[in-house]
């Protein structure tokens, strides 16, 4: 494996296992598994969730849509609030593709009723308690009506994402969050007694829960990868996080403890996380060698990144180590920002394995 | 102008006033003009400053120089430090291009010169206060004499980076921060007073400063498009940011005054900044029409990203006047990273401009 610049390097063999896990649990709770293609965007990968047997798939934009749909997936959620400036593009996937559209907000039904060119499956997206996008379970009557009274979109469900599992402080933290959604969508089901789809979405809850309620359709994302924001949560073990950026060394200061690499906010995303000590960390160091990375560095994190420079902060023991043109690998803190920003990854037989953001 | 979906729109015309201010400034002082081509990344633009008889230029990583190479440009500084592992890539494009290679750490001095297949120029990275990388004044000697004894390192000069202007409080502070750097680097011209170049680069002291000291070179990269950052550090006006990143609303919630726009994370970047009131921003918010963008909303920001997701703080008033389908102006926190990010732009005239990372 040659590696000359910052290069996000991929563990098929872990993919395959963090796959597997899922789809059985998602089997064994009888859900649909909708996976979320926005982590990976990689037309291999996605072969590699087809070898599993799954159909239906999620992304997060009407690009990434169609991106798939010309890759053979016929069955697509835009996880997104629909943007009504891409109608065009909408309609045209349309007619190919089975599209489920989502509405976040009552005020977009009528126009987009007006500007689709047929019937189209949409699912009300449910504000579970995340703040972000959604109706609240008590404001849904209302667009639960106009939808009826529409005359293209045809109702398929309920969708949420409990994003607030990202911000929990424990695993308990994350079931609970998990139990109030599943609340608020037992609730619906309650108020809308009808043969609905209810799908809930975030790894963290998809990981570590055992009880789905009334959901019917799991669409985790990260789970493929996971990285160490996913490690912190407790949503998994080290072992299961399935991508390292390896990074080329280019100087040391041992009067400061600080390595820095090629490698920066360009190629791991500025995305972070605070450290018991009230440090920002941009990743985790791993031990690196030719055939994989191995052990974390506990003494050691990324603590800075400028546009293309990784800052380490390391041990004096470990900087005497290290000379430009090493190698270190870093456990991306927020892995799907890692590999939008890397647009691409290296697998462990040297393949090159391509995604979407280098095409559009 | 058509926008489906975010957009970074670019306003040649403001661009054209900051090359012409800047390149202005460094006759005025005598000063050699070597912009930065890491904020812009872009052939076009780079033909922008041809037009002012700019002909030597910087980058940051040897792909970026090679990238410009082949669109003709022929004095290239790689202000990264060098990167063993693309010693192919270097001593290929050497003998194209006149390639100025950064050290950092005398450390790389030995491996460098033997895997280097030619003579090839060289600058010592100076560390003046930013603590990121390059050797301290007094522990210059050592390098120094290093590359003297090297066979094939030819030494051009000192460099620096004082990045620390970019955490300053205040536009003296700035100036204090470029000061110090100055007085290192007269140092350094004390001690070797062979006929050196001697090049500074950040923009927000290029953009205040009027006294350059010892320095031949300016180095700047952000000054064609500025930023928010850039406003609030004082290093230049609202008026002369040249980019805006146009994002379409796709749900307004008028209970908790926000709006949500596509644009998150993949589009504007992580990069933030923190407000007067401890908040965070990731953007600023300004009137946007089909003639460009406006006035700034003092009342908003965006206050968190998603992969997707741009979740605006605004006003009641505002929520209410905005619906699914409108577009909303974002002057960047930073644009050099919103640029990479949204990989290209769209000009006034509705003409695209690419970005140098479609390409790799």
């Amino acid at each position: 494996m040659e590696i000359y610049r910052p290069t996000l390097v991929l563990n098929k063999e872990k993919c395959l296992k963090n796959i597997k896990k899922m789809s059985d649990k998602a089997k064994r709770h009888n859900l649909a598994f909708r996976p979320h293609f926005k982590t990976h965007q990689s037309r291999i990968v996605g072969d590699w969730l087809r070898d599993f047997g799954v159909e239906k798939i999620t992304v997060s934009s009407a690009r990434m849509a169609e991106y798939f749909s010309l890759d053979g997936w016929k069955d697509i959620t835009i996880a997104f609030p629909v943007n009504l400036r891409e109608i065009k593009l909408i309609n045209d996937l349309s007619v190919k593709t089975r599209i489920n559209l989502l509405i976040s907000d009552s005020d977009v039904i009528e126009p987009l009723n007006k500007l689709l060119s047929g019937i189209t499956d949409v699912y009300l997206e449910v504000d579970t308690g995340y703040n972000r996008t959604g109706v609240k379970v008590n404001h849904m009557e209302k667009s639960r009506e106009l939808i009826r009274n529409s005359n293209k979109l045809l109702f398929q469900g309920f969708i949420t994402h409990t994003g607030q599992t990202y911000h929990a402080a424990s695993p308990e933290e994350i079931l609970d969050d998990h139990r109030h959604a599943l609340e608020d969508l037992k609730k619906l089901q309650e108020m809308f007694p009808e043969d609905l789809n209810i799908s809930i979405g975030d790894t963290p809850a998809c990981s570590l829960a055992d009880d789905f309620g009334v959901a019917s359709e799991i669409r985790p994302g990260n789970f493929i990868f996971f990285d160490w924001m996913q490690y912190k949560l407790g949503a998994c073990s080290i072992e299961e996080i399935a991508v390292c950026a390896v990074c080329p060394v280019v100087a040391t200061y041992p009067s400061r403890n600080e390595v820095v690499v090629y490698g920066g906010a360009i190629h791991l995303s500025k995305d972070s996380m605070v450290l018991p000590d009230g440090n920002t960390s941009y990743g985790a160091l791993v031990d690196w060698s030719d055939k994989g990375w191995g052990n974390v560095w506990k003494d050691s994190y990324v603590s800075n990144l400028s546009q293309e420079h990784g800052i380490i902060k390391t041990t004096s023991s470990r900087v005497k180590q290290l000379k430009p043109g090493d190698l270190v690998g870093i456990l991306p803190v927020h892995s799907c920002l890692t590999a939008e920003s890397m647009r691409g990854y290296l697998s462990f037989d040297g393949n090159d394995i391509d995604h979407m953001a280098r095409f559009y």
